[in-house]
């Protein structure tokens, strides 16, 4: 094999496996959106098939033999090449050091251990899913030591989610939040609150999607290329490659601001993944780099441009000739407060911006103190329902609003929460690097969101997942990622609107 | 290899085949239903990597080697196990009879082709597309012969479309059916016409769509399996398996039936796939077994139970709830005869129950006529409008609403014509037997289609595609295709409504 012919199947090889994600994030999108109720098990069939296939092409022999070879001539590689040959490569490495038996017990552990997850939630019975669940951390701390036995295995996780992520950045970056937070919290609940009334109602469904197309074109999505569906839970995906992107909202007839802030949101994540460059459709390049380089811009829009006081100046109108009833005597300044009401609340992703990345941290510090062994699964429950109380003065009553509530664990994903508040932290930091050339908040109140998207686009979406997320903060913010100025951001817009 | 592993490997294979069936169907229907309109280049570059590795996998020679090693046992297998290798190994027969680079360049023409026949009947301009379809000609009676040189081509392309059919049984249907059928015209276009006005209007899109589900589950489509979305052309459409179809409709604002018979025509398609035994899933037997046997089934829901009577009865008062204004004056009888308006007209898709046939029965004597080398493409405009001239009475204005009015003949589907209309007249023969054993106008009229559905699913439906046509329909009629049944059914039905 030449280099250039390794080259050449390195782009074949890339192809193929887009095109069999493409195959299985369509079945899965369909299953979400508009499959029959009594189909899941035919899907499951040809999910089976397509991921065995998928798998032989991308850690098979011929494929280990051509990123082997294309390895060793690196020197000789474009740096896109190279990252690719390394990712690629890591996933193999992978599974290479995971003994081929305990891989697959792990696998039928986790189909399980949902099933059972979503019984358990049903029931609020978290006995019934704790021997699961034990399961899946004594797994996971054992893979870590596979994959490096030096290194501590909760911080070999939050590496994985988030690479550059340990505890160290994360005990800085919560306990700077802890300490600013929780009493911000406090003096909220004791000033005057503000209505979240006119966002409250009855909201009918065809004009809740008119207000979701509309948001769609506000923030600058190519609706050519980005299309909308209802489901259960709004999520994102790319179909194939950037040039096929999907999002979906879920309407609330009682309540606009829902789907509003889900389309948004969700719009966030599409904008990021479609501003790829085209040259990466269908390489592993393409779309975005990590979960919190994606929750960065997923909630940039959500939040930060979403829930600003010029956000409610542009959408203002649109609401009004939508839903006449509710917003006719609503001002600017009832709507912004509506969106911004600060209330502790019981479940994460319902949470305001502010409290929000408490429940993460909670999330952090019991996966944390699990792994060191300080924290047994038994005693899970009782433990989140005292740092509810003690960060967010809350009752938590029963496992199903509480430590049931998340689909994460049972699907194996410890240490992947930080990355959602980390991702809403570095959005901040954007923003006010962002600032220093383009008038945000005059552009969001002109509904011209052009400005914003082409410094993001040039900055951080072109490069999909060409450089790793520090590499790519690096590259942005030119300083250190500081997690105060997100602290900061939060205190000033609470100040804004609580006054404290 | 032992029989034993092969039959199971055979099993495995057809499994595998399936998936990536499902697959490509599903971005298909994707594509159709709800992608954004400029994702379409991505759905292609997915699909030609889907297409090409389920081709590799299809034909591939460990699948000669597995089907060759099973065919030389078939004495051992199950009737289904022979009937699975026999309809693989025909695929497979089928390309090594073609040299490679002449099946190469016919796949490229008829990409082309379709290309340039899209903006040929946008223009209205047959001279574009004329050496696309002149070359298409070309190769498939170059093709025929490859395959069959003893046989005439155009009975090769006949068979192949629908096993079992050739010339001489089409002349015999044909003639048949234009002795009876163009003097029937005649004397409807003479006698008193019949009013559509109370299936004209204005008819809001989801009342359209509650008709349409109360009809999927009027003719006892299982809606935990069967989905339906909107298209521009309706079609059916199994992922994966009959565990999982999908019908499509279009809601035309000014006219209900146009929807309503689609969805009755799309679930009796969906019917007959649907009630495959459960075991054929995932296999090659699963679904219909020809395109003549599929139309007679949508057919008969659409025309033969859809435009009776007593159809129109027990639909009544669901029209009359759902659109007080149309039907509140409406009786049985209005409704059934305008849902029977007879009408010579230009467009096939278009056409109702008695002059759909002729339709038909002239693009099958230009084929023939074009194979035999009685006609040349060039003339083939002039002739379609003096046939259409000639048997139905009506002069065409353009060759958009003529000659290039479908898609077949660009995706290279001569000889595929004459099945619509051999599915019609395989219905009417159908019910005349059913009528032995069912009351079927009763049971229509009480909206009980379980013993209606009970015979076919016993008598077609269960087998999938393990009869050819030619069997199934000696196993049902235990008589010979007659093709007077069906004109006498058209007869009596003009009679009925028109009085001649």
């Amino acid at each position: 094999m030449t280099l250039k012919e390794a080259r050449s199947a390195l782009m074949t090889l890339q192809e193929k496996i887009a095109a069999y994600g493409h195959a299985m994030s369509v079945i899965y999108y369909d299953g979400s959106t508009t499959a029959p109720k009594g189909t899941a098990a035919n899907r499951g069939r040809s999910l089976g098939v397509l991921s065995e296939e998928v798998y032989k092409l991308q850690t098979g022999p011929k494929t280990v033999k051509l990123l082997e070879f294309l390895d060793a001539h690196k020197a000789r590689l474009s740096q896109e090449e190279k990252r690719m040959v390394f990712l690629m490569l890591k996933e193999i490495r992978y599974l290479q050091k995971l003994p081929m038996d305990e891989y697959i017990a792990y696998e039928k552990l986790l189909v399980e251990a949902d099933d059972v997850w979503h019984r358990a939630k049903d029931t609020s019975d978290f006995a019934l899913f704790e021997p699961y669940l034990e399961q899946i951390f004594d797994t996971l701390r054992r893979f870590a030591k596979y994959q490096d036995p030096e290194k501590d295995p909760y911080d070999y996780w939050l590496n994985e989610f988030e690479e550059g992520l340990n505890k160290e950045k994360c005990d800085a970056f919560f306990g700077a939040l802890k300490e600013r937070l929780v009493p911000l919290i406090a003096k909220i609940g004791k000033a005057e609150q503000v209505s979240d009334a006119c966002i409250k109602g009855d909201f009918p469904e065809d004009k809740q999607e008119e207000l979701a197309h509309f948001l769609m074109k506000l923030i600058g999505l190519d609706l050519d290329h980005v299309g909308l569906s209802t489901t259960e839970h709004p999520f994102t995906t790319s179909l194939g490659s950037h040039l096929d992107e999907r999002i979906t909202t879920h309407y609330y007839r009682e309540d606009v601001s829902f789907s509003m802030f889900s389309v948004v949101h969700e719009g966030g994540h599409a904008l990021y993944d479609t501003g790829s460059r085209d040259e990466f459709a269908f390489t592993v390049l393409d779309g975005g780099v990590s979960m919190g380089i994606h929750e960065s811009q997923s909630r940039f829009y959500e939040n930060i441009l979403g829930r600003s006081r010029a956000f409610a100046y542009v959408i203002q109108p649109e609401l009004r000739k939508l839903f006449p009833k509710n917003f006719a005597k609503a001002s600017v300044e009832d709507i912004y407060k509506a969106v911004n009401r600060v209330q502790p609340s019981l479940i994460r992703t319902e949470a305001d911006e502010v409290t929000y990345s408490l429940h993460v941290m909670i999330r952090y510090e019991l996966e944390k103190r699990i792994f060191a062994g300080e924290l047994k699964v038994h005693d899970l429950p009782a433990e989140w329902n005292r740092l509810y109380k003690e960060y967010l003065g809350i009752d938590v009553p029963d496992d199903k609003h509480g430590v049931l509530q998340d689909s994460h664990w049972s699907g194996g994903l410890v240490g992947y929460f930080p990355s959602y508040a980390f991702g809403s932290a570095y959005g901040a930091q954007f923003l006010k690097k962002m600032k220093e050339t383009v008038d945000v908040d005059r552009c969001v109140a002109e509904g011209n969101f052009a400005p914003i998207n082409a410094w993001l686009r040039e900055n951080i979406w072109q490069h999909g997942s060409l450089y790793t997320p520090a590499e790519l903060l690096d590259r942005v913010l030119g300083e250190a990622f500081d997690p105060m100025v997100y602290v900061e951001y939060l205190e000033a817009k609470v100040k804004d609107i609580y006054g404290v």
